[in-house]
């Protein structure tokens, strides 16, 4: 299956690096959306041409990517189809039973159309955003019903190849499923944890650390986004905050006891903590493949420019390969500490080879 | 006040990190644990000079620091002080209110005494994990009582300074419910998130997201060290997951009556969400600092040795400071996006040095 012209409809973040990408492959792009000023910046940024939505169809479209939020996807889909707009069509909201429900409903042909969802995003939006690598090598859902014609999934399956992402074919309830337990839910917890600090005193806030900034990262999200999808995906996300909100209860009502002088409960609790060891470590690691356990080497750095350039340069010089990288900061002082994640047989040349030079490794 | 000799009890992680620090700065330091092997270890990483617990009081030991679990600071403060063992003494346990009632109850003495917590840690545990900088520009609480002396608290005081950390004065109590909302019950929680990774299907994992991984993290330290944490601080730790577990129900309650059609209560959903931003606003940024917004410059950078170094060499040549480096990987691919925060009015000189020099800066 060849896409030689690709309509995006919604020149959002997902709508605008799609064409972005696809434009990388010399596939020629239509851009739609119903605000002027997202078309014209995504036209601006080489994403494609404009085609105004309502016109006449252009010639020979072979697939339109609706990138609109999930209540508008079926909507959408009803106008495009009833214009005989393209051959084959898809959307690309993060949920995707009620859009192919609501489809069903309004009477829009499922024979041409093939959900989808590709796994990347920013903490920014629109097309400013956009980057055309925003789906290398992620995870792209696609939920293709019994209808679908099979030259239409081909077609959706070229679309997240010439992205860059990785196909992964699933039902539309069990994606749902899916997102709610390793996205949506997570969400919302993490907002109930950074609510807590809104009502905190300055003290605690002066004793925050750096477990709970990670915890609390994804709370900083756009509220009115984030509704949308919580909202397109009720059912499952209720259920995975059920069950998180029962087992914090429950850790609150043993620990109540305890504070009474009654340890009895405390066996829950620490299964609670064992089960989520057990479920973080079934999180795949870098490249997809399983978690692996790389050495950390830690270097002590001062907050000033260079410093990392010649940390890297030694690195390099070794011939040692930097899987990943995080800086700890010290609080109040311009020091930190480099975290670089190693193979483990390359954490002890490299030890030796910074210590040679000069460097700090506690 | 100064601190000649002190001696360290209990030679973890936290007391021989104490004990590196201190013999960066001269002072003589003795070393105690009950764990013979733990002493050595220490003692040959030039933490100090054994000492058998029990022994005759050595000469001139002006601060005892008993580095032990919560639940055996009382009575190891009660026996070194039947001793009389050093002039002062303190703790490093990380829940303040239950070691000092407890030392109330055995009777001992409080004039010398002042608790104490450095807000500081590590994943692994152990002397081999110690590091003379743990401390360094991280917040120390102390908890002086009324009737601890002023030289007890000086003595303490001083300890912090030669750690490099922060003293914050601070009521045992408000100590205790700080960590519970900033430390404790944020751990408790990204155990219940984890814990359903546990259950979760394959494909649910396939389609995890850097937000899942980043709430879950702490969730993979060691339980049975976690149960004695939060068993010292039961009752500030319920009260906090209380208040988490019922918003979350909350957030259950109005995501199920959505599904059935009732709309009616998406309103405190979006509250929630909006207190979520709001708190995760005020956790304090680099430095100790209000947290200020960075600009983030994304490169795309290829798995390779080098490409780190030969980046931050550009970041050298410009002048730039990168203030945080986060490395954002392509799964399944040798790919990733190195993320660069640097001040906003560098943004726009290192992307145009970038791109002059061939990177990819979408």
């Amino acid at each position: 299956m060849e896409l030689r012209t690709v309509l995006v409809v919604g020149t959002g973040l997902i709508g605008t690096s799609a064409a972005l990408a696809l434009r990388k492959h010399g596939v020629r792009v239509l851009l739609a959306d119903r605000d002027q000023g997202a078309v014209r910046l995504a036209r601006e940024l080489g994403a494609g041409e404009e085609w105004v939505l309502g016109s006449p169809a252009a010639e020979g479209v072979d697939l339109a990517v609706i990138a609109v939020p999930p209540a508008h996807v079926a909507s959408e889909l009803l106008e495009l189809q009833r214009h005989d707009v393209a051959r084959f069509y898809t959307d690309v909201a993060s949920v995707k039973a009620e859009p192919i429900d609501r489809a069903t409903q309004l009477g829009c042909d499922l024979t041409t159309y093939v959900a989808s969802h590709p796994l990347a995003g920013r903490e920014k939006s629109g097309p400013g955003a956009a980057r055309h690598d925003l789906f290398l090598g992620r995870p792209w859902a696609l939920c293709p019903t019994q209808e679908a014609r099979p030259d239409a999934k081909a077609a959706v399956l070229k679309l997240i190849e010439l992205c860059g992402a990785n196909p992964v074919e699933v039902s539309a309830g069990e994606h749902d499923r899916a997102v709610a337990v390793v996205s949506h839910a997570p969400h919302v917890t993490a907002s109930a944890v950074a609510a807590r600090l809104a009502d905190a005193t300055d003290v605690a806030l002066g004793l925050a650390g750096q477990g709970v900034r990670d915890v609390t990262r994804i709370a900083g999200s756009d509220p009115g986004l984030w509704l949308g999808i919580l909202s397109g995906n009720a059912a499952p996300v209720a259920e995975v905050l059920e069950a998180v909100a029962h087992d914090l209860a429950e850790a609150a009502s043993a620990l109540r006891a305890l504070a009474e002088g009654d340890g009895t409960a405390t066996g829950e609790l620490t299964q609670l903590l064992k089960r989520g060891v057990a479920g973080r470590e079934r999180i795949p690691g870098k490249h997809g493949g399983p978690a692996s356990a790389y050495a950390v080497v830690q270097v002590v750095i001062g907050d000033r420019p260079g410093q990392l350039a010649r940390l890297f340069q030694v690195c390099d010089e070794v011939g040692v390969n930097v899987e990943d990288v995080r800086l700890e900061h010290a609080p109040g002082l311009p020091l930190g500490i480099a975290e670089l994640s190693v193979q483990p047989d390359a954490a002890a040349p490299l030890i030796d080879a910074l210590r040679e030079r000069g460097w700090q490794v506690p």
